[in-house]
């Protein structure tokens, strides 16, 4: 029952939480409206089919709607592709996102580690394709990484895809935090759905649409007996009927995103130029959130005034120095940047 | 993607649902207003723990708080359950709850049937406990029994209860529908838990709190290593926001509770007497919902009058003539015969 996550503000119940990767904007109204008005339809149950909300992302993505999966969450939709896969052997990056590994132990299987490092920034390197091998079933890449925030090199991601496609080896790429890059169309890999049909992409309405409480998520493959399998693995009303209405109305939130990512953006500089002032060794961040190594117990300290960061140091491959902290508003961040000056001074 | 259940009224869009076992009251305001001001939090992860729910319902139930554990409606905890457990062998009754099938499958679990048929009224009979046999991992039994409505005699309940506990099988009660029961504490296994280890009680909100499109389902077990293993091979945030204030609003709902069961029984009392006046051969009710067999295509026929019932033919062990009808208020209960009437002097 512990939770190896961040994010636990019903522990610490922190003023500010800088510890999960949400949208710092909030929940839209029309996503919350929307929510509150199928509550009057909760007695009955969801639509397995997920309809309208297929429907509505299918022409919002240019993806047929029969290549889409939803689920509570990607972390759901994560665990019941790997139940219906059952890769006997996978490979994993590290560090990664915790729930990769937790979902091919459910099944058993054996794992592998590529180990990125803090001297190339723990960047995939082409050195990643040698680890390609034919006994392989499954690999999990994180576009960007999480917690690190740097994406893969394109061209590398394509030479992956093409290599496992020769292999038989089904590719997950979780674009979770996709939404956050400045550059996201560039970073996505949906154009090769239709000619990879080992390719499996995550997503979540989670982060951009600030609904981590409301869980969404869904994969994209055009592999139909993958998908019939996982249909076949999991129950079939995994979606709320709340959260197919918020998502179906958050796809007509445009604005909402655009000004996000400009906030995100102005933000992240304003962050990464306060760090670097306070001497913190930061890892170029790509997406919402900043990863950085310092020797101060920064959870420990933050905590005292009030404030989560994420402790990066129980990631399978990182130690004791490594945080992570979510870009939220100017509001908050200055008051992150403010207590962190305190400390320093006090250090 | 297609549904093997009934309640598809995203489909068939029928004006009177007769197919889903849900309160027929509807979803409490009280209820209703708990899901809507937790809206306002969406924007962070659940409470992994589920915290206030746990408590509460320990409270209401007098079962202890480590004893829980919560998931996306019970047919959620059920698929983690299996997958925890990852029984080799299963014994099943037929008919009964098709989710159980489902469930087993997804691990590649052997099934074997315990054959209940009409003669006897699809009861379990003792000639059950000569199927438990040193092999077997698990057995579920569903109390009162879905398509059928009926219950397990007790004794026998408890005698397989303790073979089961000899043979080191795990016995999983689905008691998803025991909140309809007129002696519903007389049926429950709660207070067997402490001394069997082995024993899994399986509960749903969704039909007496009428939140089946919200999800919320737990069980109940004394098996700390189950319930560890449960948690270590699902993901963390299973119940939404929503999910959790509105189960922990229900608990306080005893006048709704007893409004619904009066209800229920004078219901049950009329659609049955109506069913016989019009020669249709039901199994005893004893539930929310009532079984019958005739000749005539049911479903066919009422949905041409916008009701939507269930029919049972694709149930394991069941064939062509079975159907299932919820319990309604009067007022549905009335259209539902009234309808009968019409097609029967029409047939």
């Amino acid at each position: 029952m512990e939770n190896i996550h961040g994010g636990d503000i019903y522990k610490y119940q922190p003023q500010y939480d800088f510890s999960a990767n949400i949208n710092p904007l909030g929940t839209h109204e029309a996503i919350l409206q929307a929510a509150r008005d199928s509550l009057l339809d909760i007695a009955s149950y969801p639509d397995v089919r997920c309809g309208r909300l297929r429907s509505a992302l299918s022409l919002k993505i240019s993806v047929p709607e029969e290549y889409l999966y939803f689920g509570n969450g990607a972390a759901d939709v994560l665990f019941t592709l790997v139940l219906a896969r059952k890769p006997k052997s996978a490979l994993l990056i590290s560090p990664t996102f915790a729930e990769y590994e937790q979902a091919l132990h459910s099944i058993d299987c054996d794992i592998r580690y590529f180990q990125l490092n803090a001297t190339t920034g723990f960047t995939i390197t082409e050195n990643y394709l040698t680890f390609l091998t034919p006994d392989l079933d499954m690999i999990i890449l994180c576009n960007p990484n999480n917690p690190v925030g740097n994406t893969i090199s394109h061209e590398l991601l394509l030479q992956i895809l093409r290599r496992c496609l020769e292999l038989n080896i089904t590719m997950v790429v979780d674009e979770c935090f996709n939404d956050f890059l400045d550059n996201r169309e560039y970073h996505q890999l949906t154009k090769e759905l239709d000619e990879h049909n080992n390719l499996v992409l995550l997503r979540a309405f989670t982060k951009m649409y600030a609904m981590a409480g409301l869980r969404l998520g869904y994969l994209m493959t055009s592999n139909y007996e993958l998908l019939a399998k996982m249909n076949n693995v999991s129950q079939p009303w995994s979606v709320s009927i709340p959260a197919q209405a918020a998502g179906e109305v958050a796809l007509n939130q445009d604005q909402y995103v655009t000004r996000t990512k400009n906030c995100i953006k102005r933000e992240r500089e304003y962050l990464c130029k306060e760090l670097e002032a306070l001497g913190i060794h930061y890892f170029e961040p790509e997406a919402n959130y900043i990863f950085f190594y310092d020797q101060l117990d920064w959870k420990k300290e933050l905590i005292r005034e009030g404030i989560l960061i994420r402790d990066c140091s129980n990631y399978l491959g990182l130690s004791k120095g490594y945080y992570r902290i979510a870009i939220r508003t100017r509001l908050e961040n200055e008051v992150l940047i403010k207590a962190m000056r305190k400390i320093k001074g006090r250090a």
